[in-house]
């Protein structure tokens, strides 16, 4: 995703590819009324292309920060699986 | 993620959750504001633990859609790195 996207990415910015995110996840939303596997993998495919667009141009390594919060346990309760009550 | 969360996803049901993500997604975006890199890792991580909460709710498997559309290349101009122009 660095490699295809980067260079563009950096030139809109954390503000504009944060806007692009939050309207990918409008069209998931979207998506989830139709029910259509097709266009349902199509829209997860975007929000998560976008959101690792985003932490590229932050410097997040969206990867080891997933990782170390959800290691296999809830990060509140350190139950798996999750036994929170809220 | 899915071992860990999905009894109380699927109890919560899609809308549930897809507005869980929404949230989650907002709270990203502020995180980007502050520019502190705890802050935002936690909030990365958690956008995308909630993305594939969402996933495994409607049965989509995340890493492959993913997969399947951003191979590498963009998907519309089928260059890496992107050559579009919007």
């Amino acid at each position: 995703m660095r490699r295809v996207y980067f260079h563009r990415d950096f030139k809109r910015g954390i503000k504009g590819t944060y806007n692009w995110l939050v309207d990918e996840v409008k069209e998931l939303g979207e998506a989830l009324k139709t029910n259509n596997k097709e266009d349902l993998e199509n829209e997860f495919a975007d929000v998560i292309a976008w959101l690792a667009s985003l932490a590229n141009v932050t410097g997040v390594d969206l990867e080891n920060a997933a990782l170390n919060k959800y290691d296999n346990k809830c990060p509140k309760c350190r139950h798996s699986p999750c036994q929170c009550t809220f």
